[in-house]
Protein backbone atom coordinates (compact mmCIF):
# COMPACT_ATOMS: atom_id res chain seq x y z
CA UNK A 1 0.00 0.00 0.00
CA UNK A 2 1.56 3.37 -0.92
CA UNK A 3 1.92 6.43 1.53
CA UNK A 4 -1.08 7.67 -0.63
CA UNK A 5 -3.53 4.94 -0.50
CA UNK A 6 -2.76 4.62 3.19
CA UNK A 7 -3.81 8.07 3.80
CA UNK A 8 -6.71 7.89 1.56
CA UNK A 9 -8.03 4.15 3.75
CA UNK A 10 -7.09 6.28 7.18
CA UNK A 11 -9.40 9.29 5.95
CA UNK A 12 -12.26 7.47 4.66
CA UNK A 13 -12.17 5.35 8.17
CA UNK A 14 -12.03 8.25 10.04
CA UNK A 15 -14.89 9.95 8.11
CA UNK A 16 -17.32 6.57 8.69
CA UNK A 17 -16.25 6.83 12.63
CA UNK A 18 -17.35 10.29 12.58
CA UNK A 19 -20.54 9.62 10.57
CA UNK A 20 -23.94 10.17 12.36
CA UNK A 21 -24.61 7.23 10.87
CA UNK A 22 -24.93 3.77 13.04
CA UNK A 23 -21.64 1.35 12.01
CA UNK A 24 -21.51 -1.83 10.71
CA UNK A 25 -21.33 -3.75 14.45
CA UNK A 26 -24.63 -5.20 15.81
CA UNK A 27 -24.89 -2.43 18.70
CA UNK A 28 -24.21 0.24 15.39
CA UNK A 29 -21.56 2.70 17.45
CA UNK A 30 -18.19 2.75 19.05
CA UNK A 31 -18.31 1.65 22.69
CA UNK A 32 -17.59 5.02 24.86
CA UNK A 33 -14.51 3.33 26.73
CA UNK A 34 -13.10 2.74 23.52
CA UNK A 35 -12.99 6.51 22.47
CA UNK A 36 -10.15 7.84 24.15
CA UNK A 37 -7.60 5.50 23.03
CA UNK A 38 -8.60 5.50 19.67
CA UNK A 39 -8.35 9.24 19.48
CA UNK A 40 -5.29 8.93 20.93
CA UNK A 41 -3.96 5.94 17.91
CA UNK A 42 -5.79 8.02 15.26
CA UNK A 43 -4.03 11.52 16.27
CA UNK A 44 -0.80 9.78 14.97
CA UNK A 45 -0.25 9.99 11.06
CA UNK A 46 0.93 6.00 10.63
CA UNK A 47 -2.03 4.47 12.69
CA UNK A 48 -5.54 3.85 12.36
CA UNK A 49 -8.30 2.01 14.22
CA UNK A 50 -10.63 -0.25 12.17
CA UNK A 51 -13.07 -2.08 14.44
CA UNK A 52 -12.83 -2.23 18.45
CA UNK A 53 -15.02 -3.85 21.17
CA UNK A 54 -14.39 -2.27 24.62
CA UNK A 55 -15.33 -5.66 26.44
CA UNK A 56 -18.99 -7.06 26.51
CA UNK A 57 -21.34 -9.44 28.45
CA UNK A 58 -23.52 -11.96 26.95
CA UNK A 59 -26.07 -14.58 27.40
CA UNK A 60 -25.69 -16.70 24.38
CA UNK A 61 -28.01 -19.98 22.96
CA UNK A 62 -26.14 -22.20 20.60
CA UNK A 63 -27.29 -22.73 17.34
CA UNK A 64 -28.21 -25.64 15.97
CA UNK A 65 -24.55 -27.64 15.20
CA UNK A 66 -24.49 -29.36 11.80
CA UNK A 67 -20.89 -30.43 11.79
CA UNK A 68 -20.90 -32.22 8.24
CA UNK A 69 -17.48 -31.59 6.71
CA UNK A 70 -16.70 -28.55 8.12
CA UNK A 71 -16.40 -28.18 12.28
CA UNK A 72 -18.01 -25.60 14.09
CA UNK A 73 -16.61 -24.18 17.06
CA UNK A 74 -17.07 -21.89 19.78
CA UNK A 75 -21.00 -21.68 19.40
CA UNK A 76 -22.12 -20.90 16.28
CA UNK A 77 -24.36 -22.19 14.18
CA UNK A 78 -27.70 -21.47 12.55
CA UNK A 79 -30.10 -20.34 15.17
CA UNK A 80 -27.96 -19.11 17.43
CA UNK A 81 -28.89 -16.16 19.54
CA UNK A 82 -28.42 -13.79 22.42
CA UNK A 83 -30.34 -13.80 25.36
CA UNK A 84 -28.41 -10.53 26.86
CA UNK A 85 -25.10 -8.51 25.48
CA UNK A 86 -24.22 -5.26 27.08
CA UNK A 87 -21.11 -3.27 26.85
CA UNK A 88 -21.92 -1.36 29.89
CA UNK A 89 -21.42 -2.90 33.70
CA UNK A 90 -24.30 -0.93 34.92
CA UNK A 91 -26.55 -3.32 32.59
CA UNK A 92 -25.06 -6.08 34.47
CA UNK A 93 -26.97 -7.03 37.49
CA UNK A 94 -30.75 -7.59 37.04
CA UNK A 95 -29.99 -9.09 33.55
CA UNK A 96 -31.94 -12.83 34.48
CA UNK A 97 -34.73 -10.89 35.84
CA UNK A 98 -35.14 -8.63 32.52
CA UNK A 99 -34.96 -12.04 30.68
CA UNK A 100 -37.61 -13.93 32.68
CA UNK A 101 -39.70 -10.88 32.50
CA UNK A 102 -39.43 -10.82 28.12
CA UNK A 103 -39.73 -14.62 28.50
CA UNK A 104 -42.75 -14.64 29.75
CA UNK A 105 -43.91 -12.65 26.51
CA UNK A 106 -42.24 -14.71 24.11
CA UNK A 107 -43.60 -17.92 25.86
CA UNK A 108 -40.17 -19.58 26.70
CA UNK A 109 -39.65 -20.81 30.53
CA UNK A 110 -36.68 -19.83 32.11
CA UNK A 111 -36.44 -22.71 34.87
CA UNK A 112 -33.92 -22.88 37.44
CA UNK A 113 -32.74 -25.85 39.24
CA UNK A 114 -35.06 -28.90 39.87
CA UNK A 115 -34.01 -30.47 36.02
CA UNK A 116 -33.25 -33.99 34.92
CA UNK A 117 -29.85 -35.25 35.14
CA UNK A 118 -27.45 -33.33 33.04
CA UNK A 119 -24.07 -35.03 33.88
CA UNK A 120 -24.87 -36.81 30.82
CA UNK A 121 -25.39 -34.31 28.54
CA UNK A 122 -22.29 -34.07 25.56
CA UNK A 123 -21.40 -31.92 23.16
CA UNK A 124 -24.19 -32.15 20.71
CA UNK A 125 -26.41 -29.92 23.17
CA UNK A 126 -27.44 -26.54 22.26
CA UNK A 127 -25.92 -25.15 25.49
CA UNK A 128 -26.84 -21.39 27.10
CA UNK A 129 -23.20 -19.75 27.34
CA UNK A 130 -22.23 -16.97 30.13
CA UNK A 131 -19.32 -15.05 28.41
CA UNK A 132 -17.27 -12.27 29.39
CA UNK A 133 -15.02 -11.24 26.63
CA UNK A 134 -12.18 -8.34 26.79
CA UNK A 135 -11.45 -5.18 24.79
CA UNK A 136 -10.35 -5.36 21.35
CA UNK A 137 -8.63 -3.24 18.78
CA UNK A 138 -7.20 -3.85 15.15
CA UNK A 139 -5.15 -0.93 13.91
CA UNK A 140 -4.15 -0.72 10.74
CA UNK A 141 -0.39 0.97 10.52
CA UNK A 142 1.38 2.52 7.38
CA UNK A 143 4.19 -0.17 7.43
CA UNK A 144 5.55 -3.14 9.01
CA UNK A 145 7.80 -1.09 11.72
CA UNK A 146 4.74 1.36 13.19
CA UNK A 147 2.70 -2.18 13.16
CA UNK A 148 5.62 -3.72 15.08
CA UNK A 149 5.92 -0.52 17.59
CA UNK A 150 2.22 -0.71 18.28
CA UNK A 151 2.34 -4.74 18.89
CA UNK A 152 5.35 -4.52 21.08
CA UNK A 153 3.85 -1.93 23.49
CA UNK A 154 0.46 -3.90 23.90
CA UNK A 155 2.76 -7.49 24.29
CA UNK A 156 4.70 -5.35 27.17
CA UNK A 157 1.37 -3.82 28.85
CA UNK A 158 0.28 -7.85 29.10
CA UNK A 159 -2.02 -8.16 26.22
CA UNK A 160 -0.26 -11.36 25.19
CA UNK A 161 -3.00 -12.38 22.67
CA UNK A 162 -1.77 -9.21 20.08
CA UNK A 163 -0.83 -10.30 16.74
CA UNK A 164 0.36 -8.40 13.77
CA UNK A 165 -1.83 -10.26 10.45
CA UNK A 166 -1.93 -9.13 6.91
CA UNK A 167 -1.34 -5.65 5.52
CA UNK A 168 -0.09 -4.23 9.34
CA UNK A 169 -3.17 -5.19 11.00
CA UNK A 170 -2.55 -5.09 14.28
CA UNK A 171 -5.18 -6.58 16.39
CA UNK A 172 -4.85 -6.16 20.44
CA UNK A 173 -6.14 -8.88 22.69
CA UNK A 174 -5.72 -10.13 26.27
CA UNK A 175 -7.24 -12.52 28.17
CA UNK A 176 -9.48 -11.75 30.24
CA UNK A 177 -12.16 -14.34 29.90
CA UNK A 178 -15.43 -15.94 31.10
CA UNK A 179 -17.14 -18.41 29.49
CA UNK A 180 -19.44 -20.69 31.35
CA UNK A 181 -22.43 -23.08 30.15
CA UNK A 182 -25.72 -22.26 32.60
CA UNK A 183 -27.84 -24.11 30.81
CA UNK A 184 -29.30 -25.77 27.74
CA UNK A 185 -32.00 -25.08 24.97
CA UNK A 186 -34.44 -28.47 25.40
CA UNK A 187 -35.68 -28.17 21.70
CA UNK A 188 -38.75 -30.59 22.65
CA UNK A 189 -40.31 -28.13 24.34
CA UNK A 190 -38.75 -24.88 23.67
CA UNK A 191 -37.84 -24.19 26.70
CA UNK A 192 -34.66 -22.48 28.44
CA UNK A 193 -33.71 -24.68 31.25
CA UNK A 194 -30.87 -23.27 33.76
CA UNK A 195 -28.54 -26.04 35.55
CA UNK A 196 -27.19 -23.42 37.78
CA UNK A 197 -28.43 -21.70 40.75
CA UNK A 198 -30.11 -18.02 40.84
CA UNK A 199 -27.25 -17.20 43.87
CA UNK A 200 -24.60 -18.51 41.15
CA UNK A 201 -25.55 -16.66 38.63
CA UNK A 202 -25.08 -13.54 40.83
CA UNK A 203 -21.63 -14.68 42.03
CA UNK A 204 -20.84 -14.55 37.91
CA UNK A 205 -22.54 -11.09 37.62
CA UNK A 206 -20.02 -10.03 40.59
CA UNK A 207 -17.15 -11.97 38.95
CA UNK A 208 -17.99 -10.14 35.09
CA UNK A 209 -18.24 -6.49 37.25
CA UNK A 210 -14.59 -7.21 38.31
CA UNK A 211 -13.36 -7.92 35.05
CA UNK A 212 -14.76 -5.05 33.71
CA UNK A 213 -12.88 -2.96 36.29
CA UNK A 214 -9.61 -4.80 35.13
CA UNK A 215 -10.59 -4.38 31.56
CA UNK A 216 -11.13 -0.64 32.18
CA UNK A 217 -7.39 -0.48 33.88
CA UNK A 218 -5.89 -2.29 31.04
CA UNK A 219 -7.14 0.15 29.00
CA UNK A 220 -6.19 2.93 30.61
CA UNK A 221 -2.80 0.94 31.25
CA UNK A 222 -2.12 0.95 27.28
CA UNK A 223 -3.46 3.95 26.59
CA UNK A 224 -1.00 5.57 28.93
CA UNK A 225 1.84 3.51 27.63
CA UNK A 226 0.80 3.90 24.00
CA UNK A 227 0.84 7.71 24.32
CA UNK A 228 4.36 7.56 26.39
CA UNK A 229 5.93 5.19 23.60
CA UNK A 230 4.10 6.02 20.25
CA UNK A 231 2.78 9.52 20.68
CA UNK A 232 5.29 11.40 22.80
CA UNK A 233 8.18 10.15 20.38
CA UNK A 234 6.68 11.61 17.75
CA UNK A 235 6.04 14.55 19.28
CA UNK A 236 1.96 14.52 18.95
CA UNK A 237 1.11 14.36 22.86
CA UNK A 238 0.31 17.52 23.59
CA UNK A 239 -2.98 17.41 21.20
CA UNK A 240 -3.81 14.55 22.57
CA UNK A 241 -3.70 16.26 26.10
CA UNK A 242 -5.87 19.09 25.06
CA UNK A 243 -8.62 16.33 24.11
CA UNK A 244 -8.82 14.87 27.16
CA UNK A 245 -9.77 18.08 29.48
CA UNK A 246 -11.83 19.54 26.77
CA UNK A 247 -16.10 19.86 28.04
CA UNK A 248 -18.47 17.77 26.06
CA UNK A 249 -19.53 21.44 24.06
CA UNK A 250 -15.82 21.75 23.03
CA UNK A 251 -15.37 17.86 22.27
CA UNK A 252 -18.86 18.41 19.88
CA UNK A 253 -17.20 21.37 18.11
CA UNK A 254 -13.89 19.78 17.67
CA UNK A 255 -15.58 16.47 16.26
CA UNK A 256 -16.77 19.00 13.41
CA UNK A 257 -14.07 20.59 12.89
CA UNK A 258 -12.33 17.69 12.51
CA UNK A 259 -14.71 16.54 10.05
CA UNK A 260 -14.43 18.84 7.93
CA UNK A 261 -10.65 18.95 7.52
CA UNK A 262 -11.13 15.05 7.12
CA UNK A 263 -13.28 15.86 4.30
CA UNK A 264 -11.07 17.69 2.54
CA UNK A 265 -8.22 15.24 2.91
CA UNK A 266 -10.71 12.62 1.41
CA UNK A 267 -11.74 15.37 -1.79
CA UNK A 268 -7.90 15.43 -1.82
CA UNK A 269 -6.90 12.07 -1.67
CA UNK A 270 -9.91 10.99 -3.99
CA UNK A 271 -8.61 13.67 -6.46
CA UNK A 272 -4.62 12.63 -5.91
CA UNK A 273 -6.00 9.35 -7.92
CA UNK A 274 -7.48 11.00 -10.74
CA UNK B 1 18.42 -12.59 10.93
CA UNK B 2 20.43 -13.63 8.32
CA UNK B 3 19.56 -16.96 6.57
CA UNK B 4 22.57 -18.51 8.49
CA UNK B 5 21.23 -17.42 11.39
CA UNK B 6 17.31 -18.87 10.82
CA UNK B 7 19.49 -22.58 10.02
CA UNK B 8 21.51 -22.25 13.39
CA UNK B 9 18.51 -21.15 15.32
CA UNK B 10 16.43 -24.08 13.57
CA UNK B 11 19.14 -26.83 13.69
CA UNK B 12 19.70 -25.99 17.62
CA UNK B 13 15.89 -25.84 18.32
CA UNK B 14 15.28 -29.04 16.33
CA UNK B 15 18.13 -30.61 18.68
CA UNK B 16 16.41 -29.92 21.46
CA UNK B 17 12.84 -31.00 20.73
CA UNK B 18 14.67 -34.56 19.44
CA UNK B 19 16.68 -34.54 22.91
CA UNK B 20 15.45 -37.56 25.34
CA UNK B 21 16.19 -34.51 28.07
CA UNK B 22 13.21 -33.13 29.42
CA UNK B 23 12.07 -29.92 28.06
CA UNK B 24 11.40 -26.47 29.77
CA UNK B 25 7.81 -27.35 29.80
CA UNK B 26 5.92 -27.74 32.97
CA UNK B 27 5.15 -31.19 31.12
CA UNK B 28 8.44 -31.57 30.03
CA UNK B 29 7.65 -33.34 26.94
CA UNK B 30 6.02 -32.81 23.56
CA UNK B 31 2.28 -33.75 23.13
CA UNK B 32 1.70 -36.43 21.52
CA UNK B 33 -0.97 -34.52 19.21
CA UNK B 34 1.28 -31.72 18.03
CA UNK B 35 4.10 -34.33 16.87
CA UNK B 36 2.71 -34.84 12.81
CA UNK B 37 2.30 -30.86 12.88
CA UNK B 38 5.33 -29.90 14.01
CA UNK B 39 7.09 -32.55 11.67
CA UNK B 40 5.06 -31.55 8.82
CA UNK B 41 6.14 -27.97 9.93
CA UNK B 42 9.57 -28.07 10.27
CA UNK B 43 10.08 -30.82 7.42
CA UNK B 44 9.76 -26.94 5.44
CA UNK B 45 13.01 -25.61 4.98
CA UNK B 46 11.76 -21.93 6.20
CA UNK B 47 9.91 -22.80 9.29
CA UNK B 48 10.62 -24.37 13.22
CA UNK B 49 8.11 -25.05 15.71
CA UNK B 50 9.17 -23.33 18.87
CA UNK B 51 6.68 -24.10 21.40
CA UNK B 52 3.37 -25.77 20.80
CA UNK B 53 0.37 -27.10 23.14
CA UNK B 54 -1.87 -29.53 22.23
CA UNK B 55 -4.71 -28.46 24.19
CA UNK B 56 -5.39 -28.99 28.10
CA UNK B 57 -8.02 -29.31 30.56
CA UNK B 58 -7.20 -27.79 33.96
CA UNK B 59 -8.32 -26.98 37.71
CA UNK B 60 -6.66 -23.98 38.93
CA UNK B 61 -6.91 -22.52 42.36
CA UNK B 62 -6.35 -18.45 42.21
CA UNK B 63 -3.04 -16.96 44.20
CA UNK B 64 -3.61 -14.17 46.23
CA UNK B 65 -4.31 -11.00 44.11
CA UNK B 66 -2.05 -8.09 45.46
CA UNK B 67 -3.05 -5.64 42.67
CA UNK B 68 -0.46 -2.84 43.89
CA UNK B 69 0.50 -0.72 40.47
CA UNK B 70 0.39 -3.35 38.37
CA UNK B 71 -2.96 -4.68 36.98
CA UNK B 72 -2.97 -8.60 37.58
CA UNK B 73 -5.17 -11.42 35.30
CA UNK B 74 -6.03 -14.32 34.28
CA UNK B 75 -5.85 -15.75 37.91
CA UNK B 76 -2.23 -15.50 38.13
CA UNK B 77 -0.65 -14.25 41.62
CA UNK B 78 1.06 -15.59 44.34
CA UNK B 79 0.64 -18.95 45.85
CA UNK B 80 -2.03 -19.96 42.77
CA UNK B 81 -1.70 -23.90 42.13
CA UNK B 82 -3.29 -26.65 39.63
CA UNK B 83 -5.42 -29.14 41.66
CA UNK B 84 -5.78 -30.85 38.08
CA UNK B 85 -4.03 -30.94 34.62
CA UNK B 86 -3.96 -33.24 31.38
CA UNK B 87 -3.42 -33.01 27.90
CA UNK B 88 -4.87 -36.27 27.39
CA UNK B 89 -9.18 -36.32 27.62
CA UNK B 90 -8.49 -39.79 28.75
CA UNK B 91 -8.07 -38.30 32.25
CA UNK B 92 -10.71 -36.19 32.06
CA UNK B 93 -13.38 -38.15 33.70
CA UNK B 94 -13.03 -38.74 37.47
CA UNK B 95 -10.43 -36.03 38.69
CA UNK B 96 -12.86 -34.91 40.97
CA UNK B 97 -12.66 -38.50 43.03
CA UNK B 98 -9.02 -38.92 42.68
CA UNK B 99 -8.65 -35.24 43.94
CA UNK B 100 -10.46 -36.09 46.91
CA UNK B 101 -8.60 -38.79 47.42
CA UNK B 102 -5.50 -36.89 47.23
CA UNK B 103 -7.10 -33.84 49.29
CA UNK B 104 -7.29 -36.12 52.14
CA UNK B 105 -3.96 -36.54 52.96
CA UNK B 106 -3.14 -33.04 52.35
CA UNK B 107 -6.10 -31.70 55.07
CA UNK B 108 -8.55 -30.09 52.47
CA UNK B 109 -11.42 -30.93 52.31
CA UNK B 110 -13.82 -30.59 49.01
CA UNK B 111 -16.95 -29.34 50.24
CA UNK B 112 -20.09 -29.96 47.51
CA UNK B 113 -22.93 -27.53 47.48
CA UNK B 114 -24.22 -26.57 51.12
CA UNK B 115 -22.08 -23.77 51.01
CA UNK B 116 -22.63 -19.97 52.27
CA UNK B 117 -24.38 -17.82 49.85
CA UNK B 118 -22.14 -16.93 47.17
CA UNK B 119 -23.93 -14.61 45.90
CA UNK B 120 -22.17 -11.54 47.73
CA UNK B 121 -18.89 -12.63 46.61
CA UNK B 122 -16.46 -10.73 44.18
CA UNK B 123 -13.30 -10.16 42.34
CA UNK B 124 -11.48 -10.51 45.51
CA UNK B 125 -12.01 -13.64 46.43
CA UNK B 126 -9.38 -17.12 45.16
CA UNK B 127 -11.44 -18.74 43.00
CA UNK B 128 -11.17 -22.20 42.20
CA UNK B 129 -11.63 -22.36 37.78
CA UNK B 130 -12.11 -25.15 35.79
CA UNK B 131 -10.81 -24.31 32.45
CA UNK B 132 -10.18 -25.72 28.55
CA UNK B 133 -7.65 -24.35 26.79
CA UNK B 134 -7.03 -25.49 22.80
CA UNK B 135 -4.03 -25.77 20.71
CA UNK B 136 -1.72 -23.36 20.35
CA UNK B 137 1.40 -23.43 17.90
CA UNK B 138 4.32 -20.69 17.59
CA UNK B 139 6.21 -21.22 14.57
CA UNK B 140 9.16 -19.30 13.54
CA UNK B 141 9.47 -18.03 10.23
CA UNK B 142 12.71 -17.01 7.66
CA UNK B 143 11.25 -14.55 6.70
CA UNK B 144 8.04 -12.31 6.86
CA UNK B 145 6.49 -13.63 3.63
CA UNK B 146 6.96 -17.08 4.87
CA UNK B 147 5.32 -16.23 7.99
CA UNK B 148 2.44 -14.39 6.48
CA UNK B 149 1.69 -17.30 4.12
CA UNK B 150 1.39 -19.59 6.96
CA UNK B 151 -0.58 -16.74 9.04
CA UNK B 152 -3.10 -16.99 6.10
CA UNK B 153 -3.17 -20.74 6.22
CA UNK B 154 -3.88 -20.81 9.84
CA UNK B 155 -6.66 -17.78 9.38
CA UNK B 156 -8.30 -19.56 6.78
CA UNK B 157 -8.76 -22.69 8.79
CA UNK B 158 -10.24 -21.29 11.62
CA UNK B 159 -7.74 -20.41 13.79
CA UNK B 160 -9.01 -16.76 13.97
CA UNK B 161 -6.97 -15.55 16.93
CA UNK B 162 -3.89 -16.26 14.94
CA UNK B 163 -0.96 -13.37 14.45
CA UNK B 164 2.58 -12.84 13.87
CA UNK B 165 5.12 -11.15 16.31
CA UNK B 166 8.41 -10.39 16.34
CA UNK B 167 11.36 -11.50 14.67
CA UNK B 168 8.28 -13.54 12.10
CA UNK B 169 7.42 -15.44 15.17
CA UNK B 170 4.04 -16.52 14.08
CA UNK B 171 1.27 -17.72 16.87
CA UNK B 172 -1.44 -20.01 16.00
CA UNK B 173 -4.39 -19.33 18.11
CA UNK B 174 -8.04 -20.48 18.28
CA UNK B 175 -11.52 -19.98 20.29
CA UNK B 176 -12.33 -23.11 21.47
CA UNK B 177 -12.35 -22.43 25.48
CA UNK B 178 -14.06 -23.27 28.38
CA UNK B 179 -13.52 -20.54 31.68
CA UNK B 180 -16.02 -21.63 34.38
CA UNK B 181 -15.21 -20.14 38.42
CA UNK B 182 -16.55 -23.67 39.98
CA UNK B 183 -15.32 -22.58 43.64
CA UNK B 184 -12.98 -20.65 45.61
CA UNK B 185 -10.54 -21.28 48.59
CA UNK B 186 -11.12 -20.50 52.02
CA UNK B 187 -8.43 -18.87 53.19
CA UNK B 188 -9.72 -19.19 56.97
CA UNK B 189 -10.05 -22.42 56.84
CA UNK B 190 -7.69 -23.58 54.04
CA UNK B 191 -10.65 -25.66 52.88
CA UNK B 192 -11.06 -25.59 48.86
CA UNK B 193 -15.05 -25.03 48.76
CA UNK B 194 -16.60 -26.11 45.42
CA UNK B 195 -20.19 -23.78 44.83
CA UNK B 196 -21.49 -26.19 42.20
CA UNK B 197 -22.83 -29.71 42.02
CA UNK B 198 -20.93 -33.03 41.06
CA UNK B 199 -23.61 -33.14 38.46
CA UNK B 200 -22.52 -29.89 37.17
CA UNK B 201 -19.04 -31.12 37.46
CA UNK B 202 -19.68 -33.95 35.46
CA UNK B 203 -21.31 -31.72 32.65
CA UNK B 204 -18.41 -29.93 32.33
CA UNK B 205 -16.44 -32.76 31.73
CA UNK B 206 -18.44 -34.59 29.01
CA UNK B 207 -18.39 -30.88 27.19
CA UNK B 208 -14.47 -30.85 28.22
CA UNK B 209 -14.54 -34.16 26.08
CA UNK B 210 -16.21 -32.58 23.14
CA UNK B 211 -13.65 -29.90 23.00
CA UNK B 212 -10.83 -32.57 23.28
CA UNK B 213 -12.52 -33.68 19.92
CA UNK B 214 -13.26 -30.37 17.90
CA UNK B 215 -9.48 -29.57 19.01
CA UNK B 216 -8.30 -32.90 17.55
CA UNK B 217 -10.32 -32.15 14.67
CA UNK B 218 -8.81 -28.38 14.20
CA UNK B 219 -5.69 -29.31 14.35
CA UNK B 220 -5.85 -32.27 11.53
CA UNK B 221 -7.54 -29.63 9.04
CA UNK B 222 -4.41 -27.46 9.82
CA UNK B 223 -2.43 -30.05 9.02
CA UNK B 224 -4.19 -30.58 5.66
CA UNK B 225 -4.12 -27.00 4.96
CA UNK B 226 -0.65 -26.85 5.64
CA UNK B 227 0.16 -29.43 3.42
CA UNK B 228 -1.89 -28.87 0.67
CA UNK B 229 -0.86 -24.94 0.59
CA UNK B 230 2.58 -24.53 1.91
CA UNK B 231 4.42 -28.20 1.94
CA UNK B 232 3.33 -29.20 -0.96
CA UNK B 233 3.53 -25.87 -3.08
CA UNK B 234 7.31 -26.33 -1.95
CA UNK B 235 7.74 -29.90 -3.74
CA UNK B 236 8.54 -31.33 0.57
CA UNK B 237 5.02 -33.56 1.02
CA UNK B 238 6.32 -37.29 -0.43
CA UNK B 239 8.29 -37.47 2.99
CA UNK B 240 5.92 -36.19 5.18
CA UNK B 241 3.36 -39.11 3.74
CA UNK B 242 6.07 -41.71 3.83
CA UNK B 243 6.29 -40.32 7.99
CA UNK B 244 3.00 -40.86 8.59
CA UNK B 245 3.02 -44.79 7.19
CA UNK B 246 5.37 -45.83 9.16
CA UNK B 247 5.82 -47.72 12.01
CA UNK B 248 6.76 -47.11 15.34
CA UNK B 249 10.23 -48.81 14.97
CA UNK B 250 10.87 -46.86 12.10
CA UNK B 251 10.12 -43.67 12.84
CA UNK B 252 12.45 -44.50 15.86
CA UNK B 253 15.16 -45.10 13.39
CA UNK B 254 14.39 -42.49 11.26
CA UNK B 255 14.56 -40.09 14.51
CA UNK B 256 17.98 -41.48 15.99
CA UNK B 257 19.45 -40.48 12.09
CA UNK B 258 17.77 -37.35 11.62
CA UNK B 259 18.86 -36.35 15.17
CA UNK B 260 23.03 -37.36 13.98
CA UNK B 261 21.71 -35.51 10.68
CA UNK B 262 20.92 -32.38 12.63
CA UNK B 263 23.99 -32.59 14.98
CA UNK B 264 26.02 -32.39 11.70
CA UNK B 265 24.03 -29.48 10.63
CA UNK B 266 24.67 -27.80 13.96
CA UNK B 267 28.36 -28.33 13.73
CA UNK B 268 28.31 -27.37 10.63
CA UNK B 269 26.52 -23.81 11.55
CA UNK B 270 28.80 -23.52 14.79
CA UNK B 271 31.64 -24.02 12.68
CA UNK B 272 30.35 -21.28 9.92
CA UNK B 273 30.14 -18.30 12.86
CA UNK B 274 33.86 -18.82 14.02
Amino acid sequence: MSQNAFDQKKASILDEINSPQPDLSPKGSIDELCIPIMELINSHKDMVTTSSCSGRVSVFVEGTKHYNEEIKVGGKGQGGRWLFVSHDETNVVGWLDRLEQDSMAENIIVNIGNVEDVSKFDGSHRYILYKYEPFILHVKCRDFDVASKLYNTAMDCGFRESGIGSNNLVAIRINIKLDVPIGYLDETSNQLILFVTEQYIKLLDNITLAKFNDNAKKINQLFNKIEHDIIKDSGIGSTMEKKLTETKEERRQRKRREGLERQELLNQANNNDL
